[in-house]
């Protein structure tokens, strides 16, 4: 933290600051400048954040603090990127592209075995559908719930594929636990601390995604909250950002792979689905995503979008879907990627 | 929903597009353009999304929905503005202007009586302090929790005054109802569905937090989960959401309090606090907000904001507080409520 | 400026940045921090930014930057608060709540001269109204040009009144100039540096609109190219910024007054036309903006809205403007301003 | 243009909505709804915006637009996409993917050509620089001016690269047409349309740079100013908008370029320096934009970024941009790009 004081701030003001960044544990350092004093407070980073309050010191002008939060998530405690399994021997991390693909809800027994073999055939390795739905409006589609779990299980034992689904309420972690390979935790619960700290006590990765307003450093914390109770499989997902543009349902901040990269250790995973909204948009955000250099994608895909229960716009359909894939390989290959 | 079709769509994609608005239990009604076809659905308005899927049909260019899908928040159902209790006989809504006011967090007994004595001499009706705290980084205090909610319980007794404090997970929504008048729910749990849904079946106030990147629309949605369980003491609270600029924590969005006056029935309250995240600029914000129009006020008070556990800069001292109260007296008496 | 050194930067890394900071005319200061080293540089305030491309020097994670760089726009450079004449005797800043009031467009002779009439007498004391129009379309009303200048002139021989009026290119400021009392920069010129140059050498007080993307760092930067030409008379004009919300046109960034009443010494005008987009909502953000201190507001008022040739929206209708300002007056009274 | 009736509006209400529709040039056509009643209004699509003012009559909820406003711009005018001569035999659009490289600033006679030698050896066809610098701060360097382009003219000379470099002023446009092959506008003079509007009638192609705050279909129309006056070469440039996220200096909307390839037949070129502020994210951002199918990249390149005059932290040194350009080779042929 670097405490800056104001231009008149008298020498008291100078000692009382010094003395309270004292007594919370910090060595403060002075830098005497032309026109103001700034403070250097050294000590424990991960602590800091006490600090913010001298914000309210008289002769205080503002308190800026320079160094990331979060320590598990980061390169400096890991450098070497992660890489582990998320089931049925699929890795993700390294030089391993997943790519995981399947409708935004389970509708149907016909609907989720079609869509499976569909994607398995097309080369997707994980398969993604959601049982419970957290829906904007109290009179959408919820999800199938348990039943829809239970068509999952049942789509997996036909094609072999791993399967990530969403959990909403602490109550349903042993549930859905039970059920899925991969715990998804969507948008809307990314500072849902309650239930990352659940899922920081499972054994099984978590598919973390970012939240329409999150900053990557807010991202990297909620991270933390997973990591710090001891489960270290977590999955970051870019899914689009909440911006002024209405083209697209959300900005797909592409460049956030590239930070996540430099920040981080983790895996990071893109869906241009959500972060699109349209269909015809999620084919050329896939190689883009590919080509930044991410390490897989979730992508939904519906054997009929324009019946679809959610998202139904933004589902490409089995042939759209193999498409894409096709050339996908290409991308991935130059880009140094197995998929 | 209007589903606009392509300049060059003809006639066999118009006949599908409608034969498929049918199928969902619409009425399609086409206006021909001079260059394209307009088609609009004719039915129950609530279930309108479905329609949505259309967008993937060929031939259709978008599909533009016109119409507000929340219903029970709305003025269209009941014109008059609610008022209603919210503990020990304290009105919000109507001519009732409700400033709640205390710390951020619960800290000791001494502190939350000190400052809920002060607040009390001051003027205000309600006591808040945070007991449950969802907090960016694991590694920050995250409140006293029932410990907490004890001397929350203790400071009423003290003064008289009703409660107000977050709960965060749907666990603990009994726990917390047991000791408080008005539960809050905080930006980040504005779409935990499961939360919002447990206190729907509550008979006790909830104060809803707007998210930091939540349309108006999208919280009236979320109030409507509330509403729709057969709660109907919901109070909304705007509290800055995320944009851009960097001089203040959020940005305040003032013009929430006439668009939700015009939209819905709900009494509305201002957080100026966690809005602009320094205490300086909190007492003009609380002038602004009355003199928009609002029905309450939520502000963070601590004896002494530089030892503050959270959110220190941006709580005001019990003498700036009451020198604040002073003066929102004439606006308020100016704006037409009672304080 | 702030350079804080990555965590295993070496001696040889850290040497070479101290040479580059003095090469550059700064005195490099190393504070030793647990995990890293963080160097300030200290010098003179205004050239700092040249520092910043230290960030591409092995070694240095990032370049932080802890001091505003405006100067003449500052409340370090003159404490009090400016006060100056806008034409006819109409003074701005200081007790003074100046309202600015008229049509987005001249439209016609008798159109100006009866909004002219009519919002003086209601007791606006300076008449808005565009000539030049910069419309995001080219086939949407361009303005009047020179006639419409014409007309202004005319209206303010009939009522007294100095007007307001935008110049949008810098070929055009003369001849604006020869009309006008007060010349204003609309929000899309807010970075038009060569028009704001020009400004800078004119006698006329500048009106100066906030872009929907400027922060208020980058607006106290537009207004100091202006001050650094010579022109003092700088009005701060907050007309909303673009953010998610639909609901609203901009979301009005009512913090930005106090905000900017703490950082700069020059006056701060609101226009909540512009801002909110819609003429409902128009008058409880007049109240709020006065509440929260600004020194004036620019409102938009049409004798026939629904056949204003732009922004009939937003605009008041002349009985709807006298009845705000009625009750203006004792919002005004109570925030110590007269009206 | 739908118009949206409240629900309790009445025929007399109704009736005049449907009389001012009409004389307004326009043919209502109603649809009866359950609720309440929408109107379509059908004729001319781009004279549209006059219907917006409906909003103000009595019973009229909302005016909610269908149709995009452009059209000189758009698919739907010339479905098939633009490929046009740049300057020395240089071919934007279709198969053609140019890589335009420089430095941010033109500083010295030495430095221009350095760099411009460099990025020819490397593959670049146009040498980018800029000799009118709008910059935030009236402190910092604002280029060389005519003495820039000067250089720039002789680095064309010496390698044979075409130019692009910005123009600011409407008074200048003559003299930097007079030097550059191509015309920039900065993201600054977005809608600066006096410059637009002057650029329409030049022979040149011109580089229009998306401004920070700009939608989509904002953008298309600056273009349209430009198409209007009858210049149709314009090459759009997405060079990063503005967000709440502070990791990159803007988000690179890297959606907007499938979104601009389905609607307008202009080339869409990528400016990842601007987008993302750091060098060390450019290559990756190059790759991610060509997998997406833009036409074209702009990337600043300095041989000595820690000593550059201006944007330093994101240009990238001779050698990173040729080892970038040999990567994109391959991603650009899968991409189906000759580069």
């Amino acid at each position: 933290m670097i405490i800056v004081m104001k231009k008149g701030a008298d020498k008291e003001q100078l000692a009382e600051v010094k003395k309270r960044i004292r007594e919370l544990g910090y060595k403060p350092h002075v830098i005497h400048g032309e026109t103001r004093n700034v403070i250097g407070a050294v000590g424990d980073e991960r602590g800091k954040s006490v600090l913010q309050t001298l914000e309210v010191m008289p002769g205080v002008e503002s308190v800026v603090p320079i160094l990331k939060p979060y320590k598990l998530a980061s390169r400096e405690v890991k450098p070497e990127p992660s890489t582990f399994d998320i089931g049925g021997g699929v890795l993700i991390g390294g030089e391993n592209l997943v790519v995981m693909a399947g409708p935004c809800s389970v509708e149907s027994e016909e609907q989720i075995l079609e869509t499976a073999h569909a994607v398995k055939a097309a080369g997707a390795t994980v398969l993604r559908g959601g049982a419970f739905k957290p829906r904007t409006s109290p009179y959408s589609f919820q999800g199938m719930e348990e039943d829809g779990l239970k068509l999952l299980a049942l789509a997996r034992e036909a094609t072999g594929l791993p399967i990530v689904t969403e959990v909403v309420n602490p109550r349903d972690v042993e549930l859905v636990a039970r059920y899925s390979d991969i715990m998804q935790v969507g948008a809307r619960n990314i500072q849902n601390f309650a239930l990352l700290k659940m899922l920081g006590r499972l054994d099984k990765p978590i598919l973390l995604k970012r939240g329409m307003a999150t900053t990557i450093q807010e991202f990297l914390m909620s991270a933390e909250y997973i990591l710090a109770e001891g489960n270290r499989r977590v999955i970051l997902c870019e899914r689009g950002i909440r911006t002024f543009e209405t083209a697209t349902r959300n900005t797909l901040d592409i460049s956030a792979v590239p930070v996540l990269k430099e920040q981080t250790h983790l895996p990071v995973v893109i869906d241009p689905s959500h972060a699109t909204g349209h269909a015809s948009l999620v084919p050329s955000m896939c190689y883009a995503s590919v080509a930044a250099g991410c390490d897989g994608l979730i992508v939904e895909v519906h054997p009929h979008p324009e019946k679809a229960a959610s998202d139904g716009p933004q589902s490409l359909r089995p042939m759209e879907f193999a498409a894409m894939m096709e050339k996908l390989r290409a991308f991935a290959s130059v880009a140094g990627k197995k998929l």
